[in-house]
């Protein structure tokens, strides 16, 4: 039985106790939730390793995924590993293997091994870099191919993989009519509407999405509906391809459900600010509040360099408005693979937003954290203040290096004029 | 004569020409937003070496504004000059001397020989200092003194002035009724509300308003009416102190129009992210859509350190909901005097989330900036993407710390599987 399953049998799993407990709710009010598909699970029956089980979804704390993984270009195994640790210590919940670069099941197998939080893939990535491999360009890859591999990772434990699934020709030819700045910009998108113009046929991962549901079931490995047609800039946001394939989604998310499958909705990309809540607004009511996993948004496309600043605040208004999980960006988006100190500043900046969201949307536990802040910033109890931070390495480092040299319990940005210490008296 | 004033009487001035070509607006829309009050144009008839007028207000760009100053704790005269110049040069719009320690006159007349932007100050610090440093506490500051030192500060040349003129008796008494977790979190509301509790007085400020408006139209200076009961932590957000102070500086905001004197108004501070449109709403309604300069806001208590990502994610949506005019918060907000790399990372980070607000606004110009990056994108034309970048020295280093080995026109981020590549075919 899939959590789903459990769930709507009544039955309340020792996952579901465990998100329950982290959450500060009753494990009555998750089965309920994960019983409707508005919370899902991601935990693989055959993943090992896993520390911490977590929830995504209606009412709980907005998640934060760290991408990581080799590259054609640059392959480093250790790493990609030395990111996968700096992500969780930052504080990811979830880490996906995104690799394109060297052996791509040893690294899969590697990450899956030493993460102790939830793991997402993208199959297709391997599908077409193992035709590619064999000479072959990437359009001639075979369907019972790119099932093999999806297969391969759900045995493996891979806790939720991306499918673009609601990539179909009429999406794509919507696209064409419309016209766009930027075409295609998600990898795995790509990868499919490049093999469905070059074979003309119907994208296989919607075709034969019936297989796909029956090996996901199989593993209880969550389906990540992606959304392959995603706006790559803002210009593209919110275009008719785009809402195109996100109702195709909403069914596909309704066909998952009748076959007990757990699921998630996967988003924009490049928003502006503007359209940020109707994006959010329609997933929810397109797909019936499957939970909404968003990358970024990146709210303006000119700074290459500070796409982690530029995601946090998309990210969120993005989950202030209904987004569950937040796909980090790093600073070197657009211009590199990121390095291990990218992956930390990424995580953080996520965090930050996904925190932001979570006090506007009243999550339980929330808006106590800067409460006890603030209680420590009155009672200028520097002490609390660092153990209390997001960040207390950094906060401690910044703190230290320009400490306070008159009264001790100020700091040096006001010295003795600290406007605490005058209205305290 | 005033903007103000000469736009009531249909003149154009070369101020407004400049700010009108700036803008790509007419000279007569920019003349009519002035008469209104909805814009201001800060250009003290005394200020010399302004290399840049700048208007701020309905419909214009967002500004930013950053602020530099010696503390008591750490007076380095060079070094807060090196600030001011990574400011201006990482394209801050306004720069603030909040100068508290060593020689306050002279930094302020060198920031106001060396800033070719606008300048703005807080003369009410230095009346404070100038008590203390002759071995008088603060509360025994003498109303005329603190208007000898904006008198000063007008004649030396400075463009705006921050008068805490809100703060009343009322407001006080409203704040303590109600309770708050940090008081007054502001130097010079503290200052004003110190000396308001011991000498058992109005606050100065707002009794003798006529005198302070006749110095500001003298110059040409520009009030900003600073909101010194402003929220220090979200819990404190909102309340009724703060919308008390409000209403008080929305009628003050009524009595500067009608003697001709151009005017701003500040805002908060540290907001909940879904309170801060109601809180843009407010301030235009309450303040007849005086220009709005808003602190932040802050929308999380919880990450010292990253304070400039926090209020990017707050600016961003103020400024989408209305706020005109940015005062950046750098990463050692919380933790000490800023450095000059905080000063830089401050300064962009406001940029950004100013600039992501105006293409959410339909600032005229905002959003062609983004499309000629996705051309850019669309183009692999790397050349192009870093000229268009917010930030090209750092966008530069970044991409060059990893270069593509294999294929010159991607990124290893994606290296031969880079999406628009394959996309073009």
């Amino acid at each position: 039985m899939t959590q789903l399953e459990a769930a709507r049998k009544g039955i309340i799993t020792p996952e579901m106790e465990e998100v329950a407990k982290r959450e500060g709710l009753s494990p009555e009010e998750v089965r309920e939730r994960v019983s409707k598909g508005t919370v899902i699970i991601p935990r693989n029956r055959n993943r090992k390793n896993i520390q911490r089980i977590e929830g995504i979804g209606e009412g709980l704390r907005t998640k934060v995924n760290a991408n990581i993984g080799t590259s054609s270009d640059y392959v480093n195994y250790q790493e990609e590993l030395e990111k996968l640790k700096a992500a969780v210590e930052a504080g990811a919940d979830a880490v996906m293997d995104l690799s394109t670069g060297g052996d791509l099941d040893y690294m899969r197998r590697r990450v899956l091994e030493e993460c102790p939080v939830m793991v997402g893939t993208v199959p297709i990535y391997q599908a077409a870099i193992e035709c590619r491999i064999s000479g072959r360009p990437v359009i001639s890859m075979e369907k019972e191919h790119l099932f093999d591999v999806i297969r391969k990772h759900a045995e493996d434990g891979v806790d939720f993989v991306t499918v673009h699934c609601g990539v179909t020709i009429q999406a794509i030819e919507r696209m064409e009519r419309e016209g766009r700045v930027l075409g295609v910009v998600s990898r795995g998108g790509a990868i499919i509407t490049a093999w469905m113009k070059a074979n003309r046929k119907q994208n296989p991962l919607y075709e034969y999405y019936d297989e796909l549901l029956d090996i996901a079931k199989e593993y209880d490995m969550v389906l990540s509906l992606g959304d392959g047609l995603r706006p790559g800039c803002i210009a593209d946001a919110t275009d008719r391809a785009q809402i195109e394939e996100l109702i195709t989604i909403g069914e596909l998310v309704q066909r998952a459900w009748e076959k007990g499958v757990q699921v998630m909705v996967e988003g924009p990309g490049h928003v502006p600010l503007h359209q940020i809540a109707a994006n959010m607004v329609l997933q929810k009511r397109i797909c019936h509040g499957a939970p909404f996993y968003v990358l970024g948004p990146v709210v303006t496309d000119v700074a290459p360099g500070y796409d982690h600043l530029v995601s946090a605040i998309g990210g969120a208004i993005a989950a202030a408005n209904g987004a569950d999980f937040l796909c980090y960006v790093t600073p070197s988006e657009h211009l590199r693979l990121p390095t291990v100190e990218d992956v930390r500043e990424g995580v953080i900046a996520a965090r930050i937003a996904a925190h932001a969201a979570d006090i506007a949307k009243g999550v339980k536990g929330a808006a106590q954290w800067d409460l006890e802040m603030s209680k420590a910033r009155w009672n200028l109890d520097w002490e609390r203040q660092m153990e209390l931070a997001l960040d207390p390495v950094k906060a401690r480092a910044m703190r230290g290096s320009r400490p306070p040299k008159k009264e001790e319990d100020v700091c040096t940005m006001c010295g003795e004029y600290c406007a605490i210490k005058m209205i305290r008296g």
